[in-house]
């Protein structure tokens, strides 16, 4: 870790918009000169067969020591966690605050750490159901692990996959990124629930699981755990929301029982959506509560996945309006069929 | 107009998020079956030689009718509008409300215009000055007449260069698109705005310009009456914004010399753009007040030029904190030294 804090350069910072108050992170870490983000200068680390891979050989590539690490009965590793060398957070002290003039920003202090499964060409859609629930488990454990540092406010967990979803390596791997500040789409999720609780006494997310389930023409599929289906107002064509059945605010207190559950879940979604469209590029996260030492008792977390099946153009950045080129129930209907 | 009206497949849907308010576009104009969503199939509307471009021939190749030419001296088209043959928006009354239980959605009434420049191969870093103010002249006809529609509380007008920045069709276009809510990133930062002013008695836009003018370091290029810089918390590398520099609310109101003087600053930092990252793709788009018949007054229209130099990933589209690999400092000091 030392060697880590040491490096000036990996040192990332967060400045706030002057006008929303939204964040961006300026992490200068990988960093470049501007002429090499020249459109036909742009590095991008790829399956190169000559060279060894960066997951499949943590040690021989020069990664970080591991966190966390699963083996098998036989001693082989089956998972390894172990911290970004290239971190958008990087660790150390609680983050200074700055000022320039009318802005505001503060240290990109934080976490991030990957999340290896082993078998380079195995990814989630043809992972078994244990092998999934073991990812889940090494999030929940570093989840447990991270959310009381005090530089750490919330927690992140996502998964790219594919070049068009900005994965740069082509090995499975899921990201945890623990940070300073709450975001603002989880900020608006809460402050929604919120305000529908106040409205309604009901949990939204309850809500729209009663809706969705007695209505079933949005669901892709479900247990006695999770429901997942094409949400009404889907930003994407067929992005899929995984939500647990029963009330739960805290993505942490997930029991094993729960994490087999989540894991056929999301794999079947998962691999269905592989199926559909011929294994698209995709993202998917968790939205959870925040770990800011506040109690969220009205929301609900969930999995949100996006495949990339579209390029967000001028009115979508401009906006914040995405455009979906086909109904979420034509999706779902096409998903739960396959 | 009849014919678009009476065209069903080509209705789209406003659909509310129920947590967050949040709008999307669920526009099935360009009706896709769900398996023409695979990856491998998904058909991209590019240059090919073979067939005739449709902006260059709109007549040939089937282009709804003009509803603006402009002409040189010599009686030959330089600029034309037409209706998007394929719109986000499509035109029709006042739009209906629809329920399904706890979910609102809307009608997609509105209007999505194209803006055609007659040059196939000139791109707006290669316009000279009055090709760009003729475009921006184009602009502001079709918002004043479109403003006042009982459908339309806000127009966009945006432009995407390049594949990677959403743009189907090589030839260079505008797009003016009129819709009837306003959208989650202008409301935002309308209520930014407002904050401010009541908190500090000063538009928040007008002290980001007088310190980039003061402390010039974040400045790619100015004159009388326009800056452009990269802003303090740039959510992407190389992201510039273009200001007036006196406080205006209204972009509608921009006069023939503004115009010009605002052609020089975008095509000026468009093609140092285009110089520096080599023909990257890009967005550029204009933030104005709404057209909803209140008044904003505090409230600063502006262009924003995004260069899409990296993929979102599954972190961005999470928490919607956006990373950027250069300090805006470098960035801007590159792009004034071009």
């Amino acid at each position: 870790m030392e060697k880590n804090i040491k490096n000036k350069k990996q040192l990332t910072e967060l400045r706030q918009d002057l006008v929303t108050g939204d964040w961006v992170v300026i992490a200068t870490g990988r960093a470049k000169k501007p002429e090499e983000f020249a459109a036909n200068k742009r590095v991008v680390i790829e399956e190169d067969s000559t060279k060894p891979c960066f997951f499949c050989h943590p040690e021989e590539t020069g990664q970080e020591e591991d966190v966390l690490m699963y083996q098998t009965a036989e001693g082989e590793w089956s998972l390894r966690v172990f911290p970004n060398k290239y971190p958008a957070f990087s660790r150390g002290r609680i983050p200074k605050h700055k000022e320039e003039g009318p802005y505001f920003a503060m240290d990109g202090t934080g976490y991030h750490e990957l999340i290896i499964t082993r078998d380079h060409h195995r990814q989630i859609a043809h992972l078994d159901t244990l092998a999934v629930a073991e990812i889940i488990d090494a999030c929940q454990d570093r989840y447990i692990n991270l959310m009381n540092k005090k530089s750490v406010n919330y927690i992140e967990i996502f998964h790219n996959h594919g070049k068009e979803a900005g994965a740069s390596i082509v090995h499975p791997h899921t990201q945890l990124v623990a940070i300073p500040v709450i975001s603002p789409y989880i900020q608006g999720e809460l402050d929604g629930a919120e305000d529908y609780y106040r409205a309604s006494k009901k949990c939204v997310y309850c809500t729209m699981v009663e809706w969705e389930s007695e209505h079933r023409k949005r669901i892709v599929f479900e247990n006695a755990d999770f429901l997942a289906y094409c949400p009404f107002s889907s930003r994407s064509a067929f992005e899929v929301w995984v939500l647990p059945k029963k009330h739960k605010p805290y993505f942490e207190r997930i029991n094993d029982k729960e994490k087999m559950a989540l894991a056929e879940v999301l794999q079947t979604t998962i691999n269905r959506i592989y199926t559909a469209l011929e294994d698209p590029a995709y993202n998917f996260y968790i939205h959870t509560s925040p770990c800011d030492g506040r109690d969220y008792p009205h929301y609900h977390w969930h999995i949100e996945i996006l495949p990339r099946t579209s390029t967000w153009a001028g009115f979508e950045l401009s906006t914040g309006i995405e455009i979906s080129t086909i109904q979420p129930e034509v999706a779902a209907e096409y998903l739960r069929n396959i």
